[in-house]
């Protein structure tokens, strides 16, 4: 008899027949003995309408007030939810973030769990109840109404699960869990049985959209075993928990791909101390984003300094460095928004030499060109040209031994 | 410098265009001075779709979820005014009914006000912000989300002006204040400047539907005073206040009728104590409400029993008489649901005779026949053929001297 915290994101419970299988899949599960807290997104497509009336008001609508509009939601599903639980005769309670005090510091759209009093939960699983729970949002210290930004509901998940230590975290989303990479470039994606945090916070923030990355963090933290799974048809998933002996140690756990930079680079750039942060300030100060960062050698007293930044921000991004060129003096700049940056993931390369050289060897093989490298403990990112997203990728899958026996099918 | 609470009601605010002309409306009062507390109802059509998912999921639906759901109405509404607000460069804040601690029963789908905390209110207007409250809400003892049933903004918002010993609570609706009787009906219907409590409660329950009740009541308990205007057009409505001595007393203020009532009548029922209950006992357990009652003096050990239901229980009211009727030997249930009940009201009524003469005279002139009388203090009503009613209500308007010199124009 487990206490299981299950979260469905908003495709799941996109309609009114949606809703009422999520209720059946509950139903069964607590049919089985175990505890259920539930924790639900908004119907797909809500929040972006509830978004769209608030920019129709106001182009900058007061923070505020965008978390009381937009928690409207989540509010509608856990009602919803928890009337289809009673109409098939499972007891059941909905919880706003505010009345299950999911408490939250002040930082409106994007704030952030200071902690979760457990108490009213507790109380309604002791009367047998499902516990249903609205996702993304909490309260802060005065009564305010708080949301945790896109995604979060994925957070409130996992908080609840840490919070309740929960036997086990299960998020439910339309795939049906972690695969070595997309199956959408690479027919022959394997899925993944297991995966490390670490190694799904990289697939993650390199562009594996699975998960909320705050809340591998978070399960991360407080060693939640996280599982990722399809709402739609069954299947055990991907298993999101910490490294152990049991687990196979794949050198490269997967391939992950973020088409969504672009590169800019500036030239002759005077070498003297200080000059990246004069570079990198006012692209900062207009709230532009950085990833990647490399910086040459420098050569005759001068270096080249490149970086990427999200595609949104590339225009903005280049109009700041054509000022700073000027005042730096430095001889140009320049930039290219069709990239993509392709990693290579996994915990098993922290003890094996040669993987980047695999790496870079596999993609000259195809006459690809590096045009930058960047590289962590568990992971090596490269650059190259758009272009070449598919080939390199499929590449590299079939030269660290991930290709599957035969083509996988991926959930709805 | 005054204290006013207005409350604006779904049609007002039913579009983004036309939250932001309330938003410019109350920005113009705030210039003027004033502080402000704003009640408001959810964008019109916004209950009834939630309504319809719930039904979708549930006949019975969950009375604890439904209320947890439809209070996210209200609540988008404040947050898209306090937006408007904002934008407008006045500074504006929300509060759910929780937020702003909104005592109620337990009674989901109905609650009743047990009070208001005001702390939260004071706190904010001593920061010179408009205060955005949602309306139809509250939160029980448990913190469980209640709402005060359909139409519960305007009791809201009287409930916060007595909280608050506003100055004044104006309902901004879709009519520009109480006319004489429907204009619909009599193009002559003269609006009134004011109205007492008493008068706007025997309109509003005898179907002139420009309030709803419970917050005349509410406003003649604490003595708030209480003005109809309307949102699209500026003029100065209708004040609902205490009788006093400038008020003209006219005999009699309005008309008001109501084509939602069905007869019922039980015939030859034996004269004994207890009948009336045996009759209309089954009618109310089966939550059937009654309004007009009559009984007839009894002629040979026997009587004639009627009252009027709404029109939607008519059916069911029937099926239950006919059972009634043969457990009490009575002779024959006849029923009629082409009847419209209309009455006069007025406090001057008290103090003279010849009211009630005057009144059935002028229908019998018309050759309209009276089916039923009933009468209280301050009004006095007939149940007459539904196809009478134009004719009738015309007949009395000009009997009693409310004609208008000309037609009047009615609010969009």
């Amino acid at each position: 008899m487990a206490l299981i915290v299950q979260k469905y994101g908003g495709t799941s419970v996109g309609t009114v027949d949606r809703i009422r299988n999520v209720a059946a899949k509950i139903a069964n599960f607590r049919a089985q003995g175990h505890r259920l807290v539930v924790v639900v997104s908004a119907m797909s497509g809500e929040t972006n309408r509830l978004v769209a009336l608030a920019k129709d008001i106001s182009a900058m609508p007061s923070a505020r007030e965008l978390d009381v509009l937009l928690s409207t939601g989540e509010q509608v599903t856990i009602a919803l939810l928890s009337m289809a639980l009673e109409e098939m005769g499972v007891p059941a309670q909905s919880f706003t973030g505010g009345q299950v005090h999911i408490r939250t510091d002040s930082a409106f759209n994007k704030a952030r769990i200071v902690d979760i009093d457990r108490q009213r939960v507790d109380e309604a699983l002791a009367q047998n109840k499902v516990v249903v729970v609205a996702g993304f949002q909490g309260v802060d210290d005065h009564g305010n109404i708080t949301t945790l930004g896109r995604g979060g509901s994925d957070t409130t998940a996992v908080a609840m699960a840490a919070a309740l230590k929960a036997d086990e975290c299960q998020i439910y989303t339309d795939v049906d869990g972690v695969y070595t990479t997309d199956p959408r470039v690479v027919p022959q994606a394997r899925h993944l049985p297991r995966i490390t945090y670490e190694e799904m916070l990289e697939m993650a923030s390199l562009g594996a959209k699975v998960l909320q990355i705050r809340s591998v963090e978070f399960a991360s933290k407080y060693q939640v075993p996280l599982r990722v799974l399809s709402s739609f048809e069954d299947g055990p998933g991907t298993l999101i928990c910490s490294e152990d002996d049991e687990m196979e140690q794949a050198l490269i756990s997967g391939i992950a791909f973020n088409r969504d930079e672009a590169k800019l680079t500036v030239l002759g750039v005077p070498d003297q101390p200080g000059v990246a942060g004069r570079i990198l300030g006012p692209i900062s100060d207009a709230g532009i984003e950085v990833d990647m960062i490399v910086q040459n050698v420098a050569e005759n007293d001068c270096t080249d300094f490149t970086f990427t930044v999200h595609h949104n921000d590339y225009a903005k991004a280049l109009g700041i460095l054509r000022q700073v060129c000027s005042d730096l003096n430095a001889r140009e700049v320049k930039g290219d928004d069709k990239i993509v940056k392709v990693s290579i993931v996994g915990v098993g390369m922290r003890s094996h030499a040669g993987i980047a050289a695999t790496m870079f060897r596999t993609l000259a093989n195809e006459g690809i060109n590096i045009q930058m490298i960047s590289t962590s403990e568990i992971k090596v990112s490269v650059v190259i040209a758009s272009k070449y997203l598919e080939l390199g990728v499929r590449a590299l899958h079939t030269a660290f031994g991930l290709d599957g026996e035969k083509e996988v099918s991926v959930g709805a």
